[in-house]
């Protein structure tokens, strides 16, 4: 949540002349995103959105993400639309970075969802993933399987030092994760970082998604997986078995789950919680002292971890059999 | 320029049933006042913005502020307004912080001033100068020379660690400007932070001014002395002169200038870099380290500081006699 990118009025001008979006009226940093810097455009043809993309987002998935968001939207799903230059191009160049500019999408993200927020975002999540069935491009998930063995080794033994016995847990974890991950399962595009701040809602409906800058190829109902994690544990660590619940049919009242799927779940949202619980870790141990940038604490993501870890069932998640 | 209170999506709800500005459609936080947490309001009555008022901000100068723009604005001069409460207040509370919505106003701030821009500016500080005549309400400039003995000696002999020498040159400039500082001059409502970031243009007409947080009862030159430091010299350090002639003849065509004020614009203006100076020079001190946030650098305004002390004369500013 940060503005890392500071642009000048000359050569936003010069980028903007490249479209046709009339005359600038205001431009404000906007602390959303925690990858990229963004920008809120105003001009007479209305509001957008600026991206620049920092370094951890790779140029070379750029055209995967872009075309993603593209091909969404022209199956109904609302999130923001890269916008055409003069030229047709979607992705340009602005204070040496690559840069898009989007649609503006209206709502608010909740962060406290509600039983209804969760049922909402389990038909929007299926919604994505029926109209990310026939997009042509394919992105590897950098953070699946063996991107967790990689963070896990950069951690190494200072895990620690986070919490006594974490790097054998994790370990273990690996381990398990790698004798038993379902792979055979239905694969397609997911978002892979769902979270309710990358969510909107007007007036108690979902109006759209953002921030699709992880999406990649990867098992579909992991995906879910992650909401699980993100959306139906209450602040104090515990599970709300009625938020589950609600996430889990509205899926399954847009996408429905095969047995195989729903036999994995608890598998996937091991992974999901490891998932997190690696890459915060990973922040947690990098952050220099002193810096003024809290990281997200790991240790969220570890009992997420254990609580899954002692499911037998996906009915145990809430689902009705 | 930073979030720093993460405000909810409920308890914004209950703040905003206070006002009359309909249903929420949209709330991002923006990268905008160095001083404030802001974030960008777009409800079905139009764009606003909401400021949560940190701890660098005395809640006592709250009213000072608030009534300030208020009465600038129903003087003519662009800046944002308070907007009321149902029950007719300006300032309420937010995230346990005093908070306050404004309009919007359009318009991009200049990295780079021209001397167009500067000439646009030196009309808009008299015309803020004369429309502040009659406000009512007084605050003491914290900043000017007792807070800047406070400041030195704060920062102490560690000043020599930024640059040898620095120490006494900040101590005998103090004392230089104790001894001739023109008490004398007419005074009023001045901004004491009109930078280029706090000024916005719309197809080359100066369209607005924010962020009076540091607005004060002082000298008027000294505010035209504080622009003169913030807008005329170049990125290498040098004055441009043709820029400070704008500015001055912006300046004086909309409020005539008393000899004595030009006769003192040169000290006005040693102490106005000698504020800037050590506000940096501490801010540059107090980092942690290893901190994300990087202080601008207090030897910026030592090279002015040292321009300034050659000055002989207010024609030297490029003002034409």
């Amino acid at each position: 949540m940060a503005v890392y990118t500071d642009v000048g009025e000359e050569e936003l001008g010069e980028f903007l002349a490249g479209y046709e979006l009339g005359a600038l009226l205001s431009f404000k940093g906007i602390a959303e995103g925690v990858e990229n810097t963004n920008y809120l455009l105003h001009s007479t043809a209305g509001y957008f959105i600026l991206t620049l993309y920092e370094k951890r987002v790779a140029p070379a998935d750029l055209p995967f993400f872009l075309g993603l968001m593209g091909h969404l939207a022209s199956r109904g799903i609302n999130c923001p639309q890269p916008v055409k230059t003069k030229a047709g191009t979607a992705l340009g160049e602005l204070s040496g970075r690559p840069a898009a500019i989007f649609t503006f999408l209206e709502g608010v993200s909740v962060r406290r969802p509600s039983v209804f927020h969760c049922e909402a975002l389990g038909r929007a999540l299926a919604g994505l993933h029926l109209a990310g069935r026939d997009y042509k491009l394919h992105r590897r998930n950098a953070l699946a399987l063996d991107g967790w063995r990689a963070l896990a080794d950069s951690a190494g033994a200072r895990a620690d030092s986070v919490t006594p016995g974490l790097a054998a847990i994790v370990a273990d974890e690996l381990s398990h994760l790698s004798r038993n991950w379902p792979n055979e399962l239905p694969r397609g595009v997911i978002h892979a970082d769902l979270f309710p701040d990358n969510v909107f809602f007007l007036a108690d409906e979902l109006s759209g998604l953002i921030d699709f800058y992880f999406a990649c190829d990867d098992i579909l109902a992991y995906d879910l997986a992650i909401c699980l994690n993100a959306w139906c544990f209450e602040p104090d660590g515990s599970y709300n078995v009625t938020k589950g619940k609600s996430l889990l049919s509205g899926y399954v009242a847009v996408r429905a789950m095969s047995g195989e799927e729903l036999f994995s779940l608890p598998l996937l949202a091991r992974g999901a919680a490891l998932r997190f619980l690696l890459t915060r870790l990973v922040d947690w141990l990098d952050v220099p002292a002193g810096a003024l940038v809290r990281p997200k604490d790991p240790l969220e993501y570890l009992k997420k971890l254990r609580f899954h870890q002692r499911i037998g069932h996906a009915r145990d998640y809430g689902l009705a059999a």
